[in-house]
């Protein structure tokens, strides 16, 4: 894997450049929409790309419990089985056996616990993440770490980072596939002090990336940014940023403007199905009445498929009834809102305008909600 | 409407032809996906033509209750709400009233039903099925006939014949938008006399086209070739009939044997979301566990989008996941059999080898079962 920073900005720790990897390469900052299970939810890998998308992320828990990493293994791996010859990039599987999973035990060796879909018993510590990633073969993989409930005290936190560092090396002993960068992830919770201890303590093992991880777990922005800002300098400047599970459009611009490379957010495509969609203005909730004669597209200066073929009317009509196509079309809107942000985040940077950008992002949120 | 015929069977009374409406041409015999509301389930309007779909049929019943026929009068019609600018035909409400609505009870002068929806109480007679037909604004329209339950006797069907051309003629007498087409519909239960009664009636009144209505709907395949082959015989020849809401691949083939033009049903896009997936050599139940790593496609010898890209492994996967993407590939795959099969069957007609063409299509199916 090769990190090119290309510009950085004048007025904040923003940058912009490419990681290469053995599946190509893409742009940072860049956005990685989730394919839990081997899919993008309600969209093709073509669409993907139609979006702006060039790297996208896959859970190894689900993939584990769902078809198996075996039979990945065995059928090409998880770029050929879901027919996706770009980037990917698959976490740990540590968020979600401890949010999804029923009845789980850590010790020192792992995680002990039961599928959250038939109940079965399972085992899964730093060896066995390393070596189900290795059989997905994803282009970036993740340390298995112990993602901290929020909130959770000192003393909780700081032996809970304590077990992911000796993790981490554990990681870093195991085996890739050649070409898989590996990437350490910081945690701390909400402490400050235990987020740099934990930084400085993953840096100093030599990742090829470093993940803030830990956060959009229930606290507020102000503190999510305050953190991700703290963290950030203590990490290489030379090294990928990857921020874990975040977030909104606003979320995404603040963090950049921290130093932040990579986002993963399930939040684009879940909306979508719930119906809410993104604009330049803010959202919209397309179920809402006034919509039902309504012949303007989601947004009228957005470029994507949906935008271009479709009236808010009939998306509200497919959504109302519950038509599969409602949720496709109201997922190509979203991933383009958020690919064509990080497009313009890029230029920003680029052009070393990122305060004009910013200003001009909040505006128009702002115009909309007093009229 | 232009119903042109290029050429006849020498062997049955296969025809193959093409029909010009005011949003293009299609080529006959014809199958059309259903778009019960306005979108073809699961696939978008590019996802049909590349299946080889040239018409689609969307549901007038369904569409009068959702979103309302006013509502997408104003947006510009069917064609322009659902963005498919080629040729649409609308079916009468008629069979979904009967079949679906509750409480519904007829008279000469139409049905008042119960939505299935929310029990909201509505009348449907012929000029009101016209008025929302014109609408929509479909290419081809169908009057509003009562399809009788199965089985029903001789009176009740030849009462129910008396009533459905009576609404035909008043049909007939409605205003229609400038280049729609208004479809007759034979019916007459499986009584072949009466039959003929209807046929006769129904010509008599000089409709542009032709449908055999009243059948699947639970007799066995042999009384419907029957029904199908005498019903043709007092058709003009002229024009194009219509075989409603029919069928398997079989039926398909059996019913062009017999002069039939036109098919709608809802069995490759229904199955398709139920997991079975048709091949030249029978169907497939995609669940089934010996898919769980087979790397081949669907069908060896299919070019559709599906087959193309991806493996049973991955559609079993995404099946057993009740991933979105799972309805969309099975639906693009069976329509595309569905489409290609129409297409073999007319070219096999231009070349007049249709005895042929059945011999291998039936050889390919046994061959599978005795394997």
């Amino acid at each position: 894997m090769k990190f090119n920073i290309y510009h950085k900005s004048s007025t904040c720790r923003a940058r912009t450049g490419s990681i290469s990897t053995p599946h190509g390469v893409f742009k940072t900052p860049a956005f990685m929409p989730v394919g839990t299970l081997a899919s993008v939810k309600a969209v093709s890998p073509e669409e993907l790309v139609d979006a702006g998308a060039e790297i996208i992320l896959a859970n190894t828990y689900h993939l584990y419990l769902r078809p198996g990493h075996k039979i990945i293994e065995k059928l090409g791996g998880l770029h050929r089985f879901m027919n996706w010859p770009n980037p990917v990039l698959t976490d740990s599987g540590g968020f979600q056996v401890f949010s999804l999973s029923r009845l789980c035990t850590v010790t020192e060796q792992g995680v002990t616990f039961q599928s959250h879909i038939d109940g079965s018993k399972h085992f899964i510590g730093p060896e066995q993440a390393m070596e189900i990633q290795r059989a997905l073969g994803a282009d970036i993989i993740m340390a298995f770490d112990e993602c901290a409930p929020y909130p959770a005290d000192r003393k909780y936190i700081s032996n809970s980072v304590k077990l992911t560092c000796k993790w981490a090396q554990r990681c870093m002993d195991c085996d890739r596939r050649a070409g898989q960068a590996l990437f350490g992830i910081v945690q701390g919770g909400m402490y400050m002090d235990i987020r740099e201890m934990s930084a400085k303590e993953t840096v100093r093992m030599g990742f090829d990336g470093y993940a803030i991880g830990g956060l959009s777990v229930g606290e507020d922005s102000k503190t999510r940014n305050i953190i991700v800002k703290g963290t950030v300098r203590f990490l290489p400047e030379k090294k990928p940023v990857y921020l874990m599970g975040v977030g909104t459009p606003e979320d995404l611009v603040e963090s950049v403007i921290s130093g932040v490379d990579m986002f993963d957010c399930v939040l684009p495509t879940r909306n979508a199905r719930n119906g809410t969609l993104f604009t330049t203005t803010g959202k919209i909730i397309i179920k809402n009445a006034h919509y039902v004669d309504d012949e303007r597209p989601v947004d009228e200066n957005c470029g994507c498929y949906t935008c271009r073929n479709y009236s808010r009317a009939y998306l509200r009509h497919l959504f109302m009834s519950r038509e599969l196509l409602a949720y496709r079309l109201n997922t190509i809107h979203n991933l383009y809102y958020y690919e064509n942000l990080m497009a313009k985040i890029r230029e920003s940077i680029r052009n070393d305008c990122m305060d004009s950008f910013i200003q001009r992002f909040y505006e128009a949120r702002n115009n909309n909600k007093q009229s």
